[in-house]
């Protein structure tokens, strides 16, 4: 590879110290390699971290905004890339990266993590347990199994019927 | 709801002979319900056969497709909406349809059980093991597990150097 | 075409009587021929008044909204198309319609020209005085015109100094 | 402003050698006044002339791609925005840069300018006389003008029937 390698940092914008340190070690690490950083370029949890811990130690980083003005960019973004797509924004991020890192987060981070390897690129799960993450959905009442079309049908008729 | 209720079915471009059915089945079973089924809109596993199983039994069919012409849609979707945005569509797909109901698929699929929870959608499984459709990446070399920072970047060492 | 055709009406979100009254028009009449008549789907100006004309004489209507819900809609829309990705629907306006009308608009509008042209799609202007369209911006102090690369400099520290 | 400026220039991907010196000239110019410069980052035209006139005097340059891959992206680009997405990335040339330059161009450059416009960009033409800019697609025959809703279902009739 020519170019300088491109590192997707994905997680959530709300997450435990543990995971938010994890984050700016990670940030860190990328700006020494020499690497450019990108992520979803908030000023929240793991984009607001990771890209912290790359400006502190010199790298370049990239922020792949949701919205449609710098609004609520973090500080520590030198490139606000301003999409207005919300989280169609989330494709740009993966078919960007070279290797998608994904930190701890909930579906949006999930989504990344899909689209990527849609999109054959390398993704690393730091910490992040997979096989539960789906879990919380199911109890906030929003994710469901269903057996046959049939029963579907009857879970589609109960929640339209909210 | 005043309107008329969009059901979207998403699930894998190649699928087995049962969920196809499956897939045809709720196709039907939509139709029935008068709701209008919405789908990826390709002419390809459960996008193909639960279009097929709406248009024989009356229903309108939606296909959101990822291309720039309607070239490979199916030819039981009523309406293509051609968004040239490849996997981005996803977004569209799940912001759309007021409930999803995901048949079994790979990546793309995950993708959009995904944004459908992060857009605050209900999400039906139909018959899709959601817990280990992530794991034919790991076996295919593509998703890898790290604890620390610093094992992330010997990982990323080693993907860039291939 | 196998396929029933789908007829674009694009136009600005605020617009005069006569502009109004055309647009209703056409969307009639659009409905008489058993086409399908899309827009960009909000209750405002030329939108919803196509969408009213084709709704009043039993068309079917689509709308590709720039938000990440319904809201706004035109009451007039059978069928709204959530993208949630702003200004980036004006694509999929182009690219689905197979033949697009441009009525009196603005930026927007012009946008909508452009991008179908780009994409091969005949554009029909009604009543819209094209060669004119942009001078308004120049009028509000946002269009400029420069000679040389030096002058464009200029021109952009002045408005970087604002 | 406390980021540095971001610039964007637009233009064709075919031009005449006087345009594309206008644009490594431009390129140059952004470079020394210490800007980044964005365009749509394909090895063609002013998208290219561009970049290189930034690269050979020491900028940054980014370029916000329509494919899913880097393939056909000037070498002139440090940073490639890899979106999948087609025209829609446009939206985002505008949205990110602080002021738009448009260079003359076809249809995807006033798609440009009508977008930057839209999203209160100031927009500074660098020789581009837009007034003429449609006629070519009159003469192709993919633009028409009308007078009335009914002038435009005979000519709608006329392009689907052909």
């Amino acid at each position: 590879m020519k170019r300088v390698p491109i590192i997707g940092v994905m997680g959530g914008g709300s997450v435990c110290a543990e995971d938010a340190d994890n984050a700016y070690r990670l940030g860190r690490l990328i700006a020494k390699e020499g690497w450019i950083l990108l992520n979803g370029g908030r000023k929240a949890g793991i984009m607001d971290a990771s890209a912290k811990g790359a400006k502190d130690h010199g790298g370049l980083t990239i922020g792949i905004l949701p919205d449609d003005t710098c609004h609520g960019a973090s500080d520590y973004i030198d490139i606000p890339i301003i999409t207005g797509m919300g989280n169609a924004r989330n494709c740009i991020n993966t078919l960007t990266s070279d290797v998608v890192v994904a930190c701890p987060g909930g579906a949006g981070t999930l989504s990344e993590i899909a689209l990527a390897l849609k999109n054959n690129k390398p993704v690393i799960l730091l910490n992040f347990p997979l096989n539960t993450a789906f879990e919380r959905y199911r109890q906030q009442g929003l994710l469901f199994f269903s057996p046959t079309p049939e029963d579907c049908i009857e879970k589609i008729k109960a929640i339209l019927s909210q």
